[in-house]
């Protein structure tokens, strides 16, 4: 008789966006006549750019013809897009080889698939709150988890904890909830960490192309030793408007080894066997984002998310709430008013000020009494959102 | 310390294509004036039809307007797509829900993922030979496999055999390699036999669009009772020419219950939890293949490569050469003359012939002596080739 997979059996049913999703449904059609602004999910809004658009045209083009066609790419990906990815590395002074990129379609994928080339009797430490996908990709597998606890009193950034070690650290700067960024001195103490335990970090940055200031590291490989002991996951979903188009990367060093394997190597296997690489258009979709035209017009997007984050932090400065977030990343993070709970203060806000935030709790425990706001709407919606945030100060 | 999945320490090193690539370059490399035909890995060779180009163009445009933009979209896929999908169905007389669609970037993927939901106790039976990622998805989960053997003596296509009961049961129909297509009455003995024992059948329909006969079964669906213990996996690659641009579905009914759960309910949990949908551009064409012109069009690309295969088949007759396949399948199976072994073959034919093809011993023990030529070649060069391999005979 078939046994299904009981570790799903402890995943929590209800998903954090589609809760969100159903109130904002209930209420819009009972206020019909109110205009509801959306910060909540981190989905961008601005249209894919003039490069990545010609070059998807161009692409669409040469699948049309007979002597242009392509069939079974690379599993691993096109060497013209891992070359433009080195690229964009080497130009941040982090050197890699190109059989050191594994092109994706997205990062979700990746970070949920990479657990199969690890042993289920692995621990794992995860950040509270953090990106709920960490969490119920290792429930499915059984692993044991333990939390480390991010607040206040760290900045929501979390550094090593000698009585709190694991196999499977996760580590997401600039943060998904908390648009809080490591410096590279924290960095190097998880770095040191990881090695002295035997572990593996695996690094979410997603969000590194909001990181502004040149002092703080987009790349864990910019950390002396992370060749050792790191995985990192980049995303072209918020860097160039990718979440319909789906793509990302998976940056493994060859000089990552555990118990003598290269684990480059197990992922290499587990992608040629479960995975047919990504759409041709849609890595040279990936390749004009790394060109120089496709690096100042999404450029141009970052900058026009990061005023979006400028208009939020500033409110909140001026209202005396407590935040973090918004200056190196979309996401702002602040302490819900009032002592109020994070689905109390989403009811609040959604009725009040017809504005949809995500409820801090949504992303573990650690993050109840929190909230966060997005800085991918339009720019005269972010205003008009804050604005009327401001109103429920009165 | 971190320890990795075991189970991939079980897997053979070498990939099948991986060796014929290699083969195949060496042999080029040496003798730069031949010109090689390859009928070797199952790719296609004619270039997307009007109607898919037109909607990638179509829906780039969109990606490229702000009102018209998509991000995010549905893990399980867009409903227009599900509903095409049901829609094409429904005319071969299997009614399905959209919401047991699931839209993916490839049956490639989602043979190895749905893996993901059940445990890793349960037995497995895998015919053989048959496509390699059955085996080793499997072997990288450690379950314990089955192997049922099949031969000239059962056409290629084994039944059920009470001595070999397993909880996950593969059927690959049209088969790949072989290109055997089992009949309804056979595959009502495999309903029969999943039910009976509580297991699954997980059956690869990637090649149903091959099937010409009406009396042949496309998917397993039509057969009375598999909505019960059957999950099917389609796909776009071979049918519309898509292996670069990446789409399949899978079909999960929700009366597949195990242990109370819908099988169903999980596998959404697995996709919403490690996927994040398949690109908006390339959901809209694969749209665009179930429309009438998108089937139009794509019925003469299959006329074309099964008129391919008509030429293969008719001069291995000629010949007296014992093969199956071909009739629904893009494959042609057959046996190496004089008794060669596949790989033996393999080497003479790139030798004398100068055809590449693919050693059936790639594909289990049971491919031994066997031979796989695919019919997506020129049609010109297919005729050259079968020319040249009758060359061979004299």
């Amino acid at each position: 008789m078939l046994k299904i997979n009981q570790n799903y059996l402890n995943l929590k049913d209800s998903y954090l966006f589609s809760t969100v999703a159903r109130k904002v449904s209930e209420y819009t059609s009972k206020n019909p006549g109110k205009r509801v602004i959306r910060m909540g999910i981190g989905d961008v809004t601005l249209p894919l750019c003039e490069a990545v658009t010609e070059a998807l045209h161009t692409a669409v083009d040469e699948m049309s013809g007979a002597e242009t066609f392509r069939g079974y790419g690379p599993e691993q990906g096109y060497d013209f897009l891992r070359a433009a990815i080195r690229d964009y590395y080497a130009r941040r002074g982090v050197e890699l080889g190109e059989d050191e990129v594994f092109v994706s379609d997205g990062a979700k994928s990746d970070t949920g698939n990479i657990l199969d080339i690890f042993s289920r009797e692995n621990t794992v430490l995860i950040p509270n709150p953090v990106y709920p996908v960490y969490l119920d990709t290792n429930i499915m597998d059984g692993r044991q988890i333990k939390f480390m606890n991010a607040g206040e009193h760290n900045g929501f950034l979390p550094l090593p904890d000698e009585s709190l070690k694991a196999d499977i650290i996760y580590l997401c700067s600039p943060n998904n909830p908390t648009g809080a960024v490591y410096d590279r001195e924290s960095l190097g103490k998880w770095v040191a960490f990881a090695k002295a335990n035997g572990s593996i970090i695996l690094f979410d940055a997603a969000y590194e192309a909001f990181v502004s200031d040149p002092n703080l590291p987009r790349s864990i490989f910019e950390i002396e030793g992370a060749r050792e002991c790191a995985i990192e996951f980049g995303s072209l979903s918020k860097t160039a408007g990718f979440t319909g188009l789906r793509c990302g990367y998976v940056v493994l060093p060859r000089t990552v080894k555990f118990q003598e394997k290269e684990l480059g190597a197990l992922w290499l296997r587990r992608q040629t066997t479960k995975f047919n690489g990504t759409a041709y258009i849609i890595q040279r979709a990936a390749a004009a984002v790394f060109s120089p035209e496709g690096q100042e017009q999404t450029g141009r997007q970052l900058a026009y998310y990061r005023e979006n984050a400028g208009i939020i932090t500033q409110a909140l400065s001026e209202l005396g709430v407590w935040h973090t977030g918004g200056a190196h990343s979309p996401y702002v993070w602040l302490k819900c008013p009032g002592g109020m709970s994070s689905w109390d203060y989403f009811d609040f806000l959604l009725e009040n000020a017809n504005v949809v935030g995500t409820p801090g709790a949504g992303f573990g425990s650690g993050g109840e009494g929190y909230f966060r706001l997005t800085a991918f709407g339009e720019k005269q919606a972010t205003i008009e959102a804050m604005r009327r945030v401001k109103e429920t100060f009165r």
